[in-house]
């Protein structure tokens, strides 16, 4: 047992904490990669305690020095953490009194570790949101490049994993382009709501003494502070909201990372990974594998773990802060780490992609991929789509039965199905023309599908 | 086995649905409910079909006219639901033909059940979500007139559950407010992404006939057309990013619910919820329990499964529309029943609360909720907070040890513990002076509640 | 507001309960479906009031043949349930008094609704169990059907979905037939922990009466009683660990389902589903799809978040019973419901595939399968395995820039990357050999399968 | 980019890794701490080897020898993990190489890291379920102590947070050694599942060398082998069951805490911590918070992360191994280890807690938690149950209404309600009573209770 008079919080207590307790209870070992946010709140606050007159100008200086010296070493790893220390503010506390003397005692002044480990969180997950939004980023510019070199290149599209209509690789490559959009939206979004201010909340009723929260805010470029001390201490909102987002983040690199998976099958055989983005077997000489996709498809579980961990730990909480909200972080860290990791590989492996256009162009040749133009071509001629659609199903019938596609059809042939048909039809058998067909706005034409390119050049 | 052509898709099918795979595979029974939104949204693509010139405006009229036909019909429950039918489009597009006669198979050119799922979603969402936020705003306004109503009542603050700071029943009220303010933000945001026009995807791919989708959008008040029609029918970004939005929702009223269910603990007695608002037992004939508040609690977990369902579901799934997708609409319905059910309920039990003002107010006077005050105090002395915190932890101690209150204390017994304690001490230990001195924004004392709420009633 | 008098609780209630608080709390609408299992556990405790003297055995006679009645109109779907009673129970009890009078009200003589629910639950979960238990051997069944039927059809099997090692399909169906016994071990081992038998906890505390639990457990057929009356009414890891039961079921289903999707697709071209087990698209004529696959492979996602709903309640609930438990009743049913569909539909559907022989086994010469075979053929010969694999890795190299296969080399090729190679490397080289080669328990030789078979066969 | 002749897989690859994808794919930094179970296997896998005549005795020798050393020095913290190497079973096999030669390359002679991975989670869960076994039974002790030690407290027993009947402490004590054995006996159920052998599976399809898997097995003291090695190589159904188990486990605690929190709460001063397993506050002095529970409350939340992160990798994953599979060990180590340390600390702080008799048992005293006996009491007069409920719920209303407890009531009172009462009725109205009366087995009344707890002393 420790001795009683160590916690820098002992007054109270008789007794020191039991050994085994401050090993489960600290948070030292995962919150001190906060060091840098924890210090550059606390220099605000210092600033901001001598700007009001509650502590002397050299008292803060000597503050604000000591702890600039306190996040050297720590950058340096020339700090010594003490596992007794219950946390990353602790820690720094009481180096601070060690190196500047009792003054150092007074950087605590009208704050609570409450409020300053919002601070912290918020300050960790603003930057964090930043370097996410440049991944996101990197990775549409990549998809971008990846859609221009392949502009042309038509592969078959899928439903239900079954040939549906032939598109272009752009086309495909661009769906994603819209999916990462969402998500820099949504992170957008969720920064605006971390990036708030919530010095001053104290332990959970605000402080007596004359505090200013708005010269805090303005010193972290913060545009708003939190407006209730009570919300301000017991709100993990915005922890949970960011792994939300990063969720579906994750839920989309899966999805593009399963038909990655597909693609390099022998039986797809439309791309190959470069070998340096896979690997192989410790037993079977002849295997290169995915890794690195199947990897990120696998990861996405993990992320949705740290948001159950997070909704599960705020639900039903009494107010206001309770020692439980200590396990958002570890989620949270591990949520963004994850995230970060694959959307820089996986934007890596993109340009590390040889993707087989004949193996690609046969494909979508292939499951009558063109059935719903020659419907499309009847309902023009006049016939219900319905109806059109009915009188190619029996083509196709027949076809399969005859083991034809649909380009070896007679003219006679169609004309036994419906006598509507004219030559025309044979104009649309092709793949390259359904393609072209699909001019409106968000379809697959190549000439629409360059004009989104271009307005997305153009927009950011 | 059904006759193999009774299906409209059934042309190039040798064999019927078999019964039990029509019955594993329906959603009739559960996307009937979005009827509505399905005939509005073809209303509009019939309008455009015409304006197109791809059908005749006669036709088109007729075809509206059936449509009507059948939405009234089905408003009135005088339609007659199919269970053969496999989904509401089909049932939907069954009947006009057989009201209209063929020129009902006119309806779904130049579209698929793909892109019109995701339009009846987004129809559906958009029109709940506004719901939701006009009852997220009742609730809001509830909870401002219950702290206009109790201004001044004080009650303890907890963290821990311990009796921490005493703080203004009103400022508690307002801190649930402004979680619910951020809900409101999170759904604005969401609806936005909702908020957008998927017809003209088709299947996937677009479609061949010139189709207008700006037409349709603005028929029915989308301010934007989806971008890529591959993302248009595999995205259900929009129903997870909801459920998500609604379990934070729920997370919040499960706080809020804890703290309730709490108070009306014979412990605590802070409140009491009216007899119309509570149920008793089968057996105990004293039981008077806080039923609604633990059902909402109990529901959230309900909105959090919901959540994990759709992420599910979600992961790994190839590109584009796969029938796994159908499993999105009953958590998505379920989320949007619950949420809405709880905001009502816990909008009304809010009026039917009695908060018994002089049990609290004593229950603030305990856990000597104002130590902080008196460590501020010395800190406004000079005295390091550090170095204050520990002379009060050890007054505290004293009390504990001696059964005595701060207020008890004398003169002399303060000074014993430290020399710079002077009279003015005595000014920092009634839980008035402590809430009043919180003013800085954010905090606790009258005039900031009081302000805050001005901002909040101007605000609007 | 409904009368004061109503409720059977009511006594020290001076207001009615509010109608909307009625609908917000009732669980009549799902929980009627327990009905035969509440009347079934009514009459065992009846009989046992009667055998003990709490109640005269006339009146038990009475009370019986009203249960008896009851549960004859309801099953008819001759019974009105009034939406006011607060669930099954209560709807019971009412139309019983209604029924036989007075005596109807010593029913509840010594229980409560807590124990009775948990009764009615482990009834109804019981019975659920064995049905599931007989769902899942009639899928192991048809299993087993399926590997005697294609004994000797060679597949390819793959790890990261990359061609690996020859294997028999015979093999990979039993693969499944694993799995699914793991499941039975777990339904068994649950269902053993649903079968005690609860009630006499009666609300939380037991009850003053002379009740004889052993009595009602006999009656019941209920091997063991509970054995703390707190535990009993709050206890709900019955319905968690069936759920997580269901949920890992689910996700074998879905894996399989993944393959049969992949199988079915124009690349791999392994499977074919009958027309029957499939659907088709409302604008593409031409689709055929494994829409049931799919829908099983999304309905994990559900039974996974009926899961994190059931888990999620229970987190951090005081003890005993709250109200938040009634929310573990739909997903409870939720779950069974589609566990059991999902089961005989799939079951149905295994014996509605085509496998096609030609497609599999040339699938399996490909991706230079036996390249292990030939490093275990070096190791025989003395060769470190490890330099084996590279030797046989630098053959596969050469293989792929040449477009060759393995069976293409001549000796001199062999010799050329190691002089240790023999003529017997050709005999190493068949798809044949390969899975033959695989005797050990576990292996995929058919003599391996078919005594494996055998085992099972003679297992049950 | 590393040199492409570095992988002991590399032989049929060009190029070599890139160092951001080792980065990204390396499971060695959490591997390693398999590796005492991973070289046991290693160990037993070579004599097997030898013993089959695989390889020569001697070199099975050198092959041991080298992995002792190995182990030795890794236990030592000598051995260097080099971040190059992909995972723990490269790391060592490469590591045998330097030390013993060559010879240490025929160490991976027919298996294959698919069935070695298996293996060594398979160990290590069976070592780590034992442990958890004792944890739990640790914890059992404890509870049955404290029942002992408190045997005749009695204490208000809560339903929906309102006090509902008086309990023995010892009761409630006991009601959790209920839940723990149901984990413990889930816990022996999962042990059994794991406790199967799966090396000879090789990659997926067996091995062609003549290994004996069963000698394996022995020498591993496992009772069976795995029984098909497609299954063998992808099922983590046993890490997903471990973690649920786990799930269950920590949300019992969860519970346990949420009463400990609330019992040392001012309000119901029902329990005093310890000091020792307490902490403090960094701004108010005065506080001293049960953090323990709290965090434990918490980390149920991680556990459920957990199990949804390795039940999401695990859906509609494709046979049969896929690297997403690596993605299930991060989430077992943290249900393991969070799981350990909970019950570890939790079992300790049970011995750290003072419970307050008198403050307990003045708290049952009130909420009229003797109505029910007096209930039963009509009852015993022959008064139907639902007519004595009534009868007693106006006595609580009159009382409410009148500020008076039962026992405070006249005859005359009494027989103003019901004529039926006479003077027996104030033998009813004690807690002692109360409590006394539930003799029934799982009851609450002392000599039940003793008797429960000989059944547990004498069971073990």
């Amino acid at each position: 047992m420790t001795e009683k008079t160590e916690k820098p919080w002992g007054g109270r207590f008789s007794e020191g904490t039991d050994e085994e307790v401050e090993a489960f209870t600290t948070s030292l070992h995962f919150d001190r990669r906060l060091y840098q946010y924890d210090i550059e709140g606390s220099i605000a606050h210092a600033r901001m305690l001598a700007k009001q007159g509650i502590i002397p100008k050299s008292e803060a200086r000597a503050i604000i020095a000591g702890l600039k010296d306190i996040c050297g070493d720590i950058a340096a790893g020339e700090f010594f953490f003490n596992p007794d220390d219950e946390d990353i503010h602790m820690a720094i506390e009481k180096a601070l009194i060690l190196r500047v003397g009792e003054v150092g005692g007074k950087l605590h002044t009208g704050r609570s570790r409450n409020d300053q480990v919002a601070l912290d969180t918020r300050l960790y997950l603003r930057a964090q949101s930043d370097d996410l939004i440049k991944l996101v980023r990197n990775l549409q510019l990549a998809l971008v490049e990846q859609a221009k070199k392949e502009m042309g290149v038509i592969i078959p599209g899928y439903t239900h994993m079954q040939k549906a209509q032939p598109v272009l690789l752009s086309h495909y490559l661009l769906s994603f382009w819209e999916m990462f959009d969402r998500d820099l939206a949504r992170l957008n979004d969720c920064r605006r709501r971390v990036n708030v201010m919530p010095l001053g909340a104290a332990a959970l009723a605000g402080t007596g003494l004359p505090v200013d929260r708005q010269c805090v805010a303005r010193i972290l470029k913060f545009p708003r502070v939190t407006q209730n001390s009570m919300d301000t201490v017991s709100d993990r909102d915005f922890v949970a909201e960011f792994i939300f987002v990063a969720s579906l983040l994750m839920m989309h690199l899966s999805r593009f990372c399963e038909d990655l998976v597909l693609w390099s099958t022998d039986e797809f055989g439309y791309i190959e990974i470069a070998d340096s983005f896979t690997t192989g077997s410790s037993i079977m000489p002849q295997k290169k594998n995915p890794d690195v996709a199947e990897l990120i498809r696998g990861k996405t579980g993990r992320v949705y773990g740290d948001l159950v961990a997070v909704l599960t730990l705020l639900k039903g909480l009494p107010m206001t802060y309770n020692r439980d909200l200590q396990e958002d972080k570890e989620a949270l860290f591990d949520a963004v780490d994850t995230t970060k990791a694959s959307l820089r590989i996986f934007t890596m492996m993109i340009g590390h992609i040889a993707f087989k256009r004949e193996r690609m162009e046969c494909g979508a040749e292939g499951g009558f991929s063109t059935a719903t133009d020659i419907a499309e071509y009847l309902v023009r001629m006049g016939t219900p789509f319905r109806e059109a659609h009915g009188i190619v199903g029996r083509i196709v019938a027949y076809c399969i039965k005859n083991k034809k596609v649909l380009t070896e059809l007679t003219m006679k042939e169609f004309l036994d199905f419906y006598s509507g048909f004219d030559e025309d039809v044979f104009k649309y058998l092709t793949v390259k023309q359904s393609v072209g067909a699909r001019k409106e706005r968000g379809g697959t034409a190549e000439e629409t599908v360059r004009a989104r390119i271009a307005e997305i050049e153009s927009g950011d």
